[in-house]
């Protein structure tokens, strides 16, 4: 088979177009597809602040590689990284260096900041208080939130006006699902590639890569050369992500198309979602946007009786 | 383990409320979950001329059984039944029989009609006509969209009011994910216990048993003493609901709660949806309602040249 763009051998047939492609003129389909929604969306302005949340897997090593490259459109933006490290043994380190060393790559300032630094105490040692004190929630209810939490206090720090992560097209219809089959309809009406609405003292979130399947993530991973190495969290079996990852895997291939489908479902009940005014104000421990007296994140550590 | 109610032998155990039932009360507690849903949702009004679809099926002689109770608070109110033939060899054979054998039981008058009355053309005829002409649907979509037709046309010339249907939880929940699966977001808005609108030429539909899962409709049914004997029908094999039947239980079984989560999500969707406007007017062909020029009903037999 050939490329349909240059001829050359193709190496790679999407399903979705019916087109195969060489890896560079694959890639290039990739990179403007990320172009593509972040016009289509807006997701960023002229002077923001861009700060990517990296964690060293492929999706993140391959939005800072587009991002960087993105971002030379726009003189005005300036780019920097922040990586979480939860402080899981043997799990982070890996994903530490290699987003250092990809940082330099690109000329990309890294931030490193940590559950340690900004809670007293990492994630296994919060599982491990929350056991004690037996509270049944499990290790991704507290790292989402304190991942979340991390993320935005880092980033105002940094300056930042916006915040870019890796989430493909897996994930987003992943959540999509999760949220209808949990009847969470206020997380599914608030699923789109960039808020609806901004909220004071939180740096709104976007996804450039919200449409790309992570098959292809990886395969532009793979042809940049970059180590595809994961590590497995090993909390990761508690979640029902992991459920849902592989019922979501089994029903596109009997069906192509549907996970593209329930996200663009997303993104349209998303903007109607719009007109639904949530009330934001500040938590009343931390100051941080949230829609309730505590915050989720303060509400979780005082349950610990561990204070951030 | 002892009855919650009235301290008799308990024959079911309910993982939602976690209490256990004799036969008796677990009857009384389906009935009072089916009353609740009609006041809750003000399903009839005390004038209402119910036409109940009926099939023959668990869920119908369930439903036509329940709503035969409380039609009696309803003075005003007039009750039939309806049930439509798609000619399918020995799939609706056993249900016509049934159907005739319950309502007489139930004092209700059943009429019966045909894809063959209404069309010219049996479901099977249809779906070989289809395959001469190449047109690529499945028997499900002309059952759906026909059975749909047959059932507002007839119900119509009844002096309809409302019709109701047996749609248990589990079928509720299923559509739900197929829409969100199939990104049909309009569908997934309009799909409430009760229209969200009325559109003049369609009767509404109204479906008491929304809330009540497969297992106690079936259940009710056996502790009722009717056959439980079901015809699977030879297409159903072909849907995609079969598939997402298999891969809800497996959840349900993972994480009770889940389908009725679906459903009261989708009940807050189709209230969200209430609020956006589709314009619908009346096929150009036949004169049914229909948001489009020509009705799909209309469409599928023009493609097939087949005129109703």
């Amino acid at each position: 088979m050939q490329c349909v763009k240059c001829g050359a051998k193709a190496v790679y047939y999407s399903v979705y177009s019916g087109h195969s492609f060489c890896a560079k003129c694959f890639m290039k389909s990739v990179e403007q597809r990320v172009r593509a929604t972040i016009n289509r969306y807006k997701l960023f302005d002229p002077e923001d602040r861009i700060v990517i949340a990296i964690s060293g897997g492929k999706d993140s090593q391959v939005l800072a590689t587009i991002i960087a490259k993105v971002e030379k459109d726009f003189p005005g933006a300036t780019l920097s990284a922040l990586i979480v490290d939860e402080g899981v043994p043997g799990y982070r380190d890996f994903g530490l260096r290699r987003s250092k060393e990809l940082c330099d790559e690109l000329g990309i300032e890294l931030t490193t900041t940590s559950f340690k630094e900004l809670f007293g105490y990492s994630l296994p040692e919060i599982v491990s208080i929350a056991e004690q004190k037996g509270v049944s929630l499990g290790a991704c209810t507290f790292c989402g939130i304190l991942r979340r939490r991390a993320i935005n206090v880092k980033a105002k720090e940094l300056g930042a006006t916006k915040v870019a992560t890796g989430h493909n097209l897996d994930d987003e219809a992943q959540t999509a699902l999760m949220n209808l089959l949990r009847g969470d309809v206020v997380r599914l009406l608030r699923l789109g590639p960039k808020p609806v609405e901004e909220f004071p003292g939180f740096v709104p979130r976007v996804k450039p890569l919200r449409y790309i399947p992570e098959k292809e993530t990886t395969l532009y991973a793979y042809f940049k050369g970059y180590p595809l190495y994961e590590v497995e969290c090993p909390y990761v079996r508690e979640s029902m992500r992991d459920e849902i990852r592989s019922i979501l895997n089994e029903i596109e291939g009997r069906h192509p198309g549907t996970k593209y489908a329930i996200v663009r479902a997303a993104d349209r009940l998303s903007a109607m979602g719009a007109s639904l005014k949530v009330r934001v104000g500040s938590c009343k421990y931390c100051g941080e946007p949230t829609s309730r007296d505590v915050c989720r994140a303060c509400e979780l550590l005082e349950v610990l009786g561990v204070t951030s």
